[in-house]
């Protein structure tokens, strides 16, 4: 299954920098490194050189002297891919990074394909498939939520959690397929109501990781937050205020944003993902209608929906505007945050005594009112707070399993589904053999989780989103 | 004069990639790096670690795992610094780099200044300052030449020579200042024909050095080479095909070209930097007008213009736009090359009779004519030969030591001038105490290249411009 070639790649990220790393992988690696690099000690040798040392030299094509360098030696299956592993670290000139590249490959070596080496890893042993799905996710990582997360899938958290799950199937489906074979005894020799324990346990497990999707989804991908309201209630100048630069345009004018406006913004480790949209009125500019338009499917998929309203609006405009929001947004996971903007032109205490109301918070219909300024930079940590509540932080801190990856949340659907049948068929009384055929279904989507059950076609979707040099 | 405290970088290119590498170098670093990384065998350490070796582990902040890490280790004075380093190799998110670099500057150590991993390295004695220059040049080239030449540079070629150079001078000036001891008794110790001798071949010496910056700096930057001529005589179409791609704007207007397009190519290692101008012509557009007086400009300093004609001209007006050109080029190096272009509107031979002939050679006043078609590639490669011959390869072919660093050259053309006083004063006989002094500034001069004379404001300047990393 495992091609034998020789493979190699810049692995540091693209373009000019102090240092570059070539990484080249293979049973060949060590013998390819030999033919280009010389050590200043007359008649050294990589291969004569231990595991994990490293290398002073010179990288030569013929008599011609390329760079100097130093030389990384990993020898399988002690290394990432569990090959023989060269790291060749060279001047960071794309120029010479490209030279060294391209010696290599004229010296037998071939140019890895993206995700390769990890791949490697993955056909050798060294982790399984869900931990080099991992090693994607950890490089793309761009908050502290979604770094935790992937390092804790790479390093087996996840698989763990899994293993374990299907390992008490497999105990469950020998004893069910054992009944089979003396079917015409009438035995049983899984009792029923100990299996339906088993069964509800795992049942309530997947339903947990497959509900943590929505999560790990937000955390990898961001929060998306979609900031709706009036015309010039200032939302963009709130997401100006909240990215602390001038991102979007802001102006008196009513309809001044009509393109949605994306960014992101780490708030204590977790990402969100704000789209400041075109405010809602009535308008014949048809452009602006276009963005109108936008906003009302843009606030369909966020998670949060921050509505903001002007503090001079009259308590009936408040109310109606909640409830048009309400009523578009149509997924009962959707949070809904209130903010009226633009205290700032009223007295405090006199914002407080209107907004802190308990006729207020029934007028609105609900509990989440921040009242800020966006231009002054008023109460909008009050608003971060209220943000980061909506995000089920808890669960990352406990260090719980999450699902990141669309995969494995479709794979433990499918479980989920499968063991729901399995659950159903107890309660029934069906057939053993129809309830191991079932059994046997959530075994298989689990092990594609892992890997112990892959296709080349699978391998090879996942890997080709990797970046080369991984 | 070294700065005791451990500093830390980034030393691979910036962004994401698959792994990159994070440097710690000081007194501290393996201290420090002991404090974040922890090994999966329990109990070690990376201080009791030989030199040159590999350890696999984690980054740790507290409790907290940061990333999977391969730790390098390095002893003083083995190492870049001559310092003990100690290199992180992490995953390549940004995220995780940052991550990383913060813990590493939370526990004692501090974020390195732009080079200054290569100025401990000259500070402690690893490299001379021209050496040190180089690895900037090296990190910087972007062509076979300049790579050839930044390399030759880092390995010592360059600093043998001046090495050499100075030392020749300080035997000289021995004999010359043993002589002022014993003034009063009117001795000369020092051979004067012979040190004539010796002052005129370190004075070629230097001269050639010198001179050869203008081959060094034309590597180091690209060879500027001005495409001027009438409108629509193919300018941009000819920099479109050596380019491979539609760099500039075509079009069958005359003017079509307003700004001063610039794209680099390397042809066979030597980068050339081509500078497609406007159109000469008589328009009372005002921008193009502001266009055609760029051209002039840009003219004046390429080192090679490549004079564009349209072979329907009249032998008339290609004479006149020779003499024009040839009017503007002020400068004595500078080489012209006439294109004659859209060759294949005509019958070969016919155009070959017509360019090919002694008369026309005349009439032009230049040996260089060159019949091709832009939009047909054709006679191309007879171009790009034209434009190596302009480049003296020979000196690169032979690894003679260029000057690329334009502080060398002024130090170099210093020393030039002072060598020349110590000539003259040979010649009329000055008396020991002012020779003695001309020579010391020679001496100064050439000790400030590689670094044997050297002030901070002058460490200063030359490291701020270097990478952070490195």
């Amino acid at each position: 299954m495992i091609d034998q070639s020789t493979i190699c790649a810049i692995s540091t990220p693209p373009g000019m920098g102090a240092i570059a790393v070539i990484r080249l992988s293979g049973d060949k690696a060590i013998e390819i490194a030999d033919k280009v690099f010389r050590s200043p000690k007359q008649g050294k040798n990589l291969k004569d050189q231990k595991a994990n040392t490293l290398h002073f030299g010179a990288i030569n094509d013929g008599e011609e002297i390329l760079d100097e360098v130093v030389v990384a030696v990993f020898r399988s299956p002690h290394s990432f891919t569990g090959e023989d592993i060269v790291e060749i670290s060279c001047h960071g000139a794309t120029y010479i990074q490209q030279q060294i590249l391209q010696l290599l490959i004229k010296n037998g070596a071939r140019m890895a394909l993206p995700g390769e080496f990890t791949q490697r890893a993955f056909l050798n042993g060294k982790m399984d498939l869900s931990q080099a799905e991992a090693v994607a996710d950890l490089i793309a990582s761009q908050s502290e939520a979604a770094r935790k997360v992937a390092l804790q899938q790479m390093r087996g958290g996840f698989s763990n959690e899994l293993i374990n799950l299907r390992n008490e199937l497999l105990q469950f489906i020998t004893l069910v397929e054992l009944e089979l074979d003396f079917s015409e005894e009438d035995v049983e020799f899984a009792d029923r109501s100990q299996l339906k324990e088993i069964v509800d346990k795992i049942s309530e497990m997947l339903k947990k990781l497959v509900n943590s999707f929505s999560l790990g989804n937000a955390i990898k991908n961001g929060i998306p937050v979609a900031i709706v309201g009036h015309t010039n209630a200032g939302k963009s100048t709130l997401l100006n205020t909240l990215l602390n630069e001038d991102r979007a345009i802001v102006s008196e004018i009513h309809g001044t944003t009509r393109d949605v406006i994306e960014d992101t913004l780490s708030i204590d480790g977790v990402m969100f993902r704000f789209i400041d949209t075109a405010g809602i009125r009535t308008t014949t500019d048809e452009i602006e209608n276009l963005g109108i338009e936008r906003t009302y499917s843009k606030l369909k998929n966020a998670s949060v929906v921050l509505l903001m309203l002007d503090v001079n609006d009259p308590d009936e405009k408040i109310h109606s505007a909640i409830e048009d929001v309400k009523k578009r947004m149509d997924d009962n996971n959707q949070k809904l945050i209130v903010v009226i903007n633009k205290i700032d032109l009223l007295d405090e205490k006199e914002v407080e005594k209107r907004f802190n109301r308990q006729e207020f918070r029934e007028l609105t219909g609900t509990d989440t009112i921040v009242p800020i300024s966006a231009k002054h930079n008023k109460n909008i940590e009050k608003l971060t707070t209220e943000l980061l509540k909506t995000v089920n932080i808890s669960a990352l801190d406990n260090n719980e399993v999450i699902v990141t990856n669309a995969r494995h949340y479709e794979a433990l659907k499918n479980s989920y589904d499968a063991i729901k049948r399995v659950s159903l068929g107890l309660d029934t009384g069906i057939s053993g053999d129809l309830l191991a055929q079932d059994i046997r279904e959530v075994l298989h989507y689990l092990g594609e989780i892992t890997g112990t059950i892959s296709t080349d076609e699978v391998l090879g979707n996942i890997f080709k989103n990797f970046c080369i040099g991984k």
